[in-house]
């Protein structure tokens, strides 16, 4: 069962820590959850992620469904058992990947028609599917199948769109069979259009999910516009449950949205920027693959005391990156995966502090304002 | 300094124990040295390497020298800071490479001209380039600079590779600076003729190298062919000097040449073939890519104590291998080093006790013949 209790709110800004408690680990939030796309974080080890700190992965429910396959994971003992990971995970419900991979995508009130982004085998994904699959995994939080809508959308599709989630929301929760180990999250949607976010919230809230995430959001619309659906949004959900925003995650964002009141995040940013060979320091975005780091015998981030950091150079690392070693983007992505991590307790310590507004202006200061 | 003792030769078979103390740590002999060519070996951070218990791995001069450089690495303070590897390392002479990889290739006396493999850029390498190329990269053991014929051979080429190649060690130990921490050793060539072998040998041995390594072999020859060279080559080397196989390391071919009294070894097998899928096991290899491994939730050696077969099952590391993870080639890779040093702990251990002739018997029974 998920146990939920906000600990304490920052009098600065509203920001919150909370205990979220699994049948797995407890995770203290706000939280940054790392991506383990096809159960894995992209280059890591399980331990290596445990041993930054990290409580809780998320993975993707549509790219397990296709390969090696929810029957398959079952067999194996669940998804913890099968990537040997023994903290929480958390599963989407395959509807955004749905949305922004598959093809011939065909959208019915009943579910939806794909085809593989990998072998373009056909496929039906109903809200009912999509709880079968998740059970068969066995994550600690999986998500109700929702329909993200793209930026920019129109009032009229957005509308459609949050009257069939919330179809699809309720028959989500009567499809889930295990409630007792994996805790069911609601997923808001409503574009950019503030009556229908406060629509999607209040048939959600009716059906009494254990938290509730917010969607639809980080997919193409300017940073500033996000804020401000997070402005009119996040007030509107339930105090005393977990709030997540989905496919968020840069730091810039991570500081704005917990200042309103978000609990947690995921994000592929972190991992995806390190395999391209730029990584995240205290002075901002860094491509160390470029020529300029050839001769740079310093670390990464000459204020970071990561393993990497401590351990190599730039010059080493462009090194690897540019003769196409493996080792480069592990250490890159392990140092931008560290780096997340220790933005996000120094978040906690100033929401603990009341202090964030004062940690955002000296955070930007250094980092740059993006 | 290089210092080389004998502790124990195995009455059974003639195998040796040996000392090798490098300015950075204490080899136990027969040794397999891990192949890291580009300053990293392959998917691997030097702390598994270590972790593992190796005490020295070889890094390639040809590869090097094209990127990032040693002018580079002479700058970062030498190759083992610039990988961050505390303990030892032997790097070849270039030798082989540009004769395996380059292109447009020239030979003369004065040395090889020859085109990059990856740019097409134009090279001038001679014995004294590749001391101070090596000199540069500061490894603990350095490789003369040879002629490597190929197999087939005729016996007037080869005789003319074995002239050359004691020409050319004669000038790499005038023009190798830095003998204090720097141990070079002599390459001996003669391809699979007895007595060229034999003329190699005298040649270097009149120069009294610190180590002596036979080149040559294992470049297509039948194994059988490579066991009877080593069966006259060896025994003609100087009782107390390491003796060191180049490019050889199948467990097979290990135990064969330590029985041959062979001290030294490097191969890039083990993780190559990771990266291709494939394990070593007491069983034999296994293709643990092949689909008759999706649902096989048992360890890649189910009698191997390594942390990739007490954590995950050959499901799982097919699973990673086939969606093209890096976490795959990582574990198959950990997993074949560590396999093969648990089978020179056992030869080791066999050579102590007279009897490696009986383990040999053991292991192949199980292992399969080949």
């Amino acid at each position: 069962m998920l146990k939920f209790e906000v600990l304490h709110t920052c009098s600065q800004t509203g920001a919150r820590i909370g205990k979220l408690t699994t049948p797995h680990s407890i995770i203290e939030t706000p939280v940054f959850m790392p991506v383990g796309t096809k159960a894995t974080v992209k280059t890591m080890t399980p331990e290596e992620i445990k041993s930054i700190g990290f409580q809780i992965i998320l993975s993707n429910t549509y790219h397990l469904y296709l390969s090696p396959g929810n029957e398959l994971i079952r067999k194996a003992g669940g998804l913890h058992k099968f990537m040997n990971w023994g903290r929480s995970i958390l599963t989407d419900s395959g509807g955004f990947q749905v949305f922004s991979l598959a093809k011939l995508r065909k959208v019915t009130d009943e579910g939806v028609y794909f085809r593989s982004h990998i072998d373009g085998s056909e496929h039906f994904i109903t809200p009912e599917k999509s709880m079968k699959i998740q059970n068969d995994l066995g994550a600690d939080i999986i998500m109700a199948f929702d329909e993200c809508t793209p930026y920019p959308c129109s009032y009229e599709d957005a509308k459609r769109a949050v009257v069939r989630t919330s179809k699809w929301a309720y028959r989500c929760l009567n499809a889930h069979y295990n409630k007792e180990r994996q805790a069911l999250f609601g997923i808001v949607q409503g574009n950019v259009y503030e009556d229908l976010r406060k629509n999607s919230i209040n048939d959600l809230v009716s059906m009494d999910f254990p938290g509730y995430a917010i969607g639809g959001l980080s997919v193409g619309e300017p940073k500033d516009l996000m804020y401000q659906v997070l402005d009119y949004t996040a007030p509107l959900l339930p105090d005393k449950k977990p709030r997540y925003l989905m496919g968020v995650g840069s730091p810039d964002c991570l500081i704005e949205s917990i200042i309103r009141g978000i609990d947690m995040f995921d994000c592929v940013l972190q991992t995806r920027m390190a395999r391209n060979g730029t990584v995240l320091t205290n002075r901002g975005r860094l491509v160390v693959r470029n020529a300029k780091y050839a001769e740079d015998f310093i670390p990464l981030d000459p204020e970071c005391d990561c393993c990497v950091c401590v351990n190599y150079t730039r010059a080493y690392i462009r090194h690897l990156i540019k003769n196409n070693e493996i080792l480069g983007l592990r250490l890159t992505t392990y140092h931008n995966l560290y780096f997340t991590w220790k933005l996000m307790e120094n978040i906690k310590k100033a929401i603990k502090q009341n202090k964030l507004l004062d940690f955002k202006e000296e955070f930007f200061e250094k980092y740059g304002y993006i």
